[in-house]
């Protein structure tokens, strides 16, 4: 049985400014919560129904976390979600750097944006919608994509709508806040930045065999002018007629970024073919 | 100045059962709302403040539909949204044709599924998330997809959530909730159907350069058993090694959607190209 304290103290959570008071952040469900437990973040406490635990006592006390058990009604009040799962789980957030927001717990980049001509990276322009944040990390999770940097003003990584939407992502991609405009001033000149413009070129037309940064726009108005400049490789998702005939104005920010990062792979896996 | 009961009446249409007792939806937005109106939807009425009448009045008096100068809080009242819009629209629901749930009021389809081998269409089966389906909706809507076939399971299309995320896009795609074990078992041996499956070929390797049916599965148990059997063709959209090893256990469904769809037109694209 938790006390009011303890529940109120969850449920406070949910909240920026309460997750940045006690630097936790809750997760929820089993694949999210193992994903976690199995990743460089600190787990502070482990709040699961009786039969969760009976099935994952022994790799829970391997990992000496304490773990408390709850009941549905507790779980249905301390949940974010509209189904409560039969676990939830506290995490620290990691300190935060000096001139930054909520970095997550992954080694610091030699080099920020990268060095290797290989590696490929995404940068998030003022990407509001945590669904959108959350599918965008699983994206990068799936196509092996380095790193993720958030302009300050992006939705907040520990938002619980974006840490479910990661579906246990967010335990391997390492995400930081930063300062675009100073982050793309200081490599674009060595590294190429792709950023998607109506009046771009054709994508699929490209040499996306290399490494590079993408940039990716703001849900509604897309890439800051502040940021354009940066953008060395200004390029579109080309639209096909019919029923669209071009009206709709453009794709969803997660829908576009998904596009981007499978050719690029594809075209590696491609080069990599005629390497050999 | 609206009456209590507009009002009451308007807020009711967020939930599916006054939505189907009143055959009524509604979209918020200036680009939703001006698309709707250049569709083939009956719009019962709009809902503006006085700015969005003043700018817009000429191309609404045109289309012979009560408008309601209404004031902000007002509009605060009635909105599906967090932060209301200028206008919000009522539209009607197309009647409902005798054996499905509500269809667009696109023309009926010949042959059910499409006759050309070009077409290319979605079946989704149990997509629950208003985001994914407002989202494959305007991906359909970019890459000039004829058609959207829903599961009867699927999320209601005139979910205000569902409306809003297609960006306008509802106005221009036919969308039809079938019993979709009847329409694949109808057509699967004349038409391709595509699914995603983790011990599915590589997407990238496939001819994609005609049509057919791509299947998407729910969001977390995938394509049904009762569906995967009409499956002839099984693909994988392969994963990148690195922070993912494989790890992330599947891509959200509509930034499969994504990826697929754009492979087919790309494909396409560089088919034509040869025929020149």
């Amino acid at each position: 049985m938790l006390s009011q304290n303890q529940i109120k103290h969850i449920v406070s959570l949910k909240s920026k400014k309460f997750r940045e008071e006690s630097h936790q952040f809750i997760a929820e469900g089993h694949k999210l919560v193992m994903d976690l437990l199995d990743s460089p973040y600190k787990i502070a406490a482990v709040y699961a129904l009786s039969g969760w635990i009976l099935e994952n006592l022994g790799f829970i006390q391997k990992k000496q976390i304490p773990v408390f058990e709850i009941f549905p009604r507790e779980m249905k009040r301390m949940s974010a979600l509209s189904t409560p799962s039969p676990v939830l789980a506290v995490i620290e957030i990691p300190t935060p750097f000096p001139s930054a927001g909520s970095p997550t717990p992954f080694p610091s980049p030699t080099g920020e944006g990268g060095k290797s001509s290989e590696g490929l990276q995404l940068a998030l322009d003022d990407i509001r919608d945590p669904g959108n944040l959350g599918t965008i990390i699983r994206i990068a999770d799936w196509f092996g994509i380095d790193k993720i940097f958030c302009s300050e003003t992006c939705v907040d990584l520990y938002n619980p709508k974006v840490v479910q939407a990661t579906m246990g992502s967010i335990a391997r991609i390492n995400v930081q806040y930063v300062i675009l405009e100073k982050l793309l001033e200081k490599i674009f000149d060595r590294i190429p930045v792709y950023g998607t413009f109506l009046d771009g070129e054709n994508l699929f037309e490209q040499d996306l065999s290399g490494g590079g940064i993408i940039l990716i726009g703001n849900e509604s108005r897309g890439i800051s002018p502040s940021l354009a400049r940066f953008v060395s490789k200004r390029v579109v998702i080309p639209s096909s007629g019919k029923s669209g005939s071009g009206k709709a104005e453009s794709l969803n920010a997660s829908a576009a970024t998904a596009i981007i990062c499978a050719e690029f792979r594809r075209q590696g896996r491609e080069a990599a073919k005629h390497e050999n």
